[in-house]
């Protein structure tokens, strides 16, 4: 085994010191800017009971759920094991119940020297052919009985977190009398998806929500576009869109048709436009019983233009008399407003009427956000829903959140090179000592420039200086001190600039004083 | 199901924000202390191959391991069930066959009209204990396979990390031709342990790690000592012990009695002195099978006094010419050298000769962390271990590590009462608005205290002053600005602390300026 090179279990993944700072930045970052809107962090257990998680994300999802394995000795208290175990039992006492009565019958034909050999035939092939179906039953009990789906709710009772919300929602519940409403918080912790792993798609990844419940003010939704916008600004991105739309909108759009049953149908196929044209689209609408009359008038919604303040235009005439349809460019147009006295926005902010995004969450906005010019998927999404809390018990509370795709957001800073050239926060600057006398001037020097917040590190004597600088070069660490005899005499320090390989003697005060 | 209130399952917990704010204060500092001395993070992932955990600690150990069941239909590739479906369809053919034959005895029997009965019977009873046998041994297969120990090997090949050194020695040996050595790094992520959950045990709990390996320096044992000194001191800890020990000394014990091979039985036994007392100790060591000469030779040494150079003066003493004993010593010297070397710790620094901690890793120094004046167990430990690499193949590549109890700090800093007032990095200041009009006028001035970085929150319009203030009060908000008519007319905005009550009139200007 020792031979074998050791590895982590494929979707997974380690990261580096150099990753890492990277990700620190994204977290920090996007934390920072979730603190200063007023959103609280928690986290809640890697483990939820399974039926928490159970139920909550479709039959797809249900099986994406990892379970943990019971400790202990798991099988000793598996239902469909005992009962199997039980009926294997009674198959060999059936068994032997079946031999005895047989050999009395053979015994009694045996005294009675082949009476009526018929009856006895009769009785053996009885015996044994309930012998043969009690065998057959139990492998059907077994087949039946131990199959993954029966066995996996006896044998594990824990399941990792397969996102954010759903523990959000069993925690708001659970401690619904420590909260103060609106409670706005965030979480940055891993999900774990037993998915199929390929590039860009992790079986462990992090995700970074933040959601507010029982607030139903539009200024959430506009301060979730700000949130989104001084983040993704602050972690160097300059050209990104926020895409927003209403639930409303789309259920508008299908009350003018007459269609409200088929709303997921509806937009289902609209929000594939960017994918499949106009002609797909239609296409998709008939075939999923859309009429042609249905189609013109959902054609114009459909591919509105303009502004977004066209585009509401356009979308009230259009909706016409719909109730619904209308409060949703209303609730839209406060969200604009309310962006609008805030401040100027660094991303375009676009009104996309075909977006619906797991439409069965979302009551009234809906977001998605897009870095552009990069070929990759949203980069973040999220939207407003009336019952989250609901599926635990608690009904009535309004929810909206977001969420930012951290794994996307490096590939992108990391494609348009947009990673400060410091985001590591590791050592500034390494004392190389040519000796061990050398190492004993250094030590105060060392403990000074920590005692004034510089990472500092000193290299143990008795290595040579080529690799000691070998050492700063693979770690990046931008200085470097180098201690021999001349310094030592003197008390001027040479100090190393590793990127311009400059160089130059200055005092330990003024070493400390250049950090 | 939706009326049983959520929990979370034994042995985990949420972090509410107020204990997030806590605990990021006593991970931070204690990540800025790694930094500071030259420690990079790395992250693992949360489950690791089976293979890679199982047999690093001990069967105690690896019982404890929560195993993660293999998504997918996990019991069609078992191979003990494959097995005893098997033998079952074996049985029904074998069963089958029985059946055929002795029918085919009856028949010839019935043809020759009981020619011979005794062999029938003798025919009849074998063929059906054959099948009777065969039954029972199907029961002792499904007892003898379909075992909970059998099983999880074929049906979890993941495993949730239980310990951060094993995925550390893991990384290192899979990353080696990335990695400059010496290589330092940190972690702080959850491990998980299928433990009784008990007061202060948890099956889910952070550590937080820093190991250097590729380097034999004794500085870096000095440089733990002042990570602990400086990290505990930061968080506010003022009377606390880091107790030093080498390896070698208790080797050089076991070499002056000539125990080489009971040195286990020797720490254990010592180990115990502070609970069960000399006494206590002497006993144990009888039992242990050491002689009353033994014990008269260790009795000094187990009960050294006085200053740490008054210990090591005795201790050279006793050890005689123990060579590992004495370079044990020189060690423990070199690293009070270094320190001294640095600067005076905050710590009560204590050579104890009776810290063994989980001997078998160490081969050097051990150390160990403890808060006086409250009843907790260690808040940290570590040492050095010359052989981490070489589960995984690489030989020879020393190593040391401490570690730092989070949960532990965390009970301590709040039983002594040292969180800082405001760990928490939460809203600042809250802006309250009597109506919507007030809050339109609001919203500038909300994105300029946050354009300065304040952390600020608007509460929506429409609802009671008094709801808004408990707002702020459960939320401990330090400030909260009020807008109303005469504010709006005015300009001039009230703030209000709400730790004091005190409430003034200033400009938008002052007010940002306050922050």
């Amino acid at each position: 085994m020792a031979s074998i090179k050791p590895s982590v279990p494929k979707g997974t993944r380690d990261f580096s010191p150099a990753e890492m700072a990277k990700r620190n930045f994204i977290f920090d970052t996007i934390k920072s800017v979730f603190r200063k809107y007023g959103y609280q962090q928690i986290e809640t257990p890697s483990m939820e009971n399974l039926s928490t998680l159970t139920g909550k994300y479709g039959d797809e999802g249900d099986k994406l759920i990892f379970k943990v394995l019971d400790s202990g000795d798991f099988l000793e208290k598996a239902a469909s094991i005992k009962k199997v175990q039980g009926e294997l039992l009674n198959l060999v006492n059936q068994a032997l119940a079946t031999d005895e009565l047989l050999k009395e019958h053979l015994n009694a034909f045996k005294v009675q020297k082949g009476d009526d050999f018929e009856e006895l035939y009769e009785i053996f092939k009885d015996g044994m052919s309930t012998m043969i179906n009690s065998e057959e039953q139990v492998i059907g009990l077994f087949k039946t009985y131990l199959t993954s789906k029966n066995i996996v709710s006896e044998i594990s009772e824990k399941a990792l977190r397969y996102d954010l919300t759903v523990p959000f929602a069993r925690y708001v519940v659970q401690h619904q009398n420590e909260i103060t409403f609106p409670f706005k918080r965030f979480q940055v912790q891993p999900v774990w998806r037993a998915d199929r792993p390929q590039k860009g798609r992790y079986r462990e990844f992090y995700q970074c929500d933040a959601d507010v419940v029982g607030s139903p003010s539009l200024l959430n939704e506009a301060e979730f576009v700000l949130i989104y916008d001084e983040a993704l600004s602050k972690l160097g991105l300059s050209d990104f869109t926020i895409k927003i739309n209403n639930r409303k909108i789309l259920s508008g759009i299908a009350q003018v048709i007459n269609k409200h049953d088929s709303i997921i149908d509806l937009t289902v196929a609209i929000d594939k436009l960017d994918k499949i044209g106009l002609e797909g689209v239609i296409k998709e609408l008939l075939e999923r019983g859309f009429t042609e009359a249905d189609i013109e008038k959902i054609k114009p919604i459909i591919l509105l233009q303009g502004t977004n303040e066209e585009k509401l235009v356009s979308l009230r005439q259009a909706l016409g008399n719909s109730e619904i349809g209308l409060l949703g460019c209303a609730e839209i147009e406060k969200v604009f407003e309310y962006i609008a006295a805030c401040k100027p926005l660094g991303a375009i902010l676009e009104l996309d009427i075909t977006l619906a995004r797991g439409l069965n969450y979302y009551t009234g906005a809906i977001f998605e956000v897009k870095a552009n010019g990069v070929a990759i998927g949203s980069i973040g999404g999220g939207g407003r829903y009336d019952d989250l809390t609901g599926m635990f018990g608690l009904k009535g509370l309004t929810g909206a959140g977001i969420s930012f795709g951290a794994d996307r957001i490096y590939d992108v800073l990391e494609e348009l090179n947009l990673f400060p050239a410091s985001t590591d926060q590791s050592t500034q600057v390494l004392i190389c000592c040519f000796d061990a006398e050398a190492e004993a001037f250094a030590l105060p020097l060392l403990q000074q420039l920590r005692a004034n917040n510089v990472n500092a590190e000193l290299y143990p004597a008795g290595t040579k200086i080529k690799k000691q600088m070998d050492y700063a070069n693979n770690k990046q660490i931008p200085f470097v001190i180098l201690i021999g005899t001349e310094e030592m005499q003197s008390g001027q320090l040479s100090i190393k600039n590793m990127q311009s390989g400059e160089q130059e003697k200055l005092t330990a005060e003024q070493v400390i004083a250049k950090f």
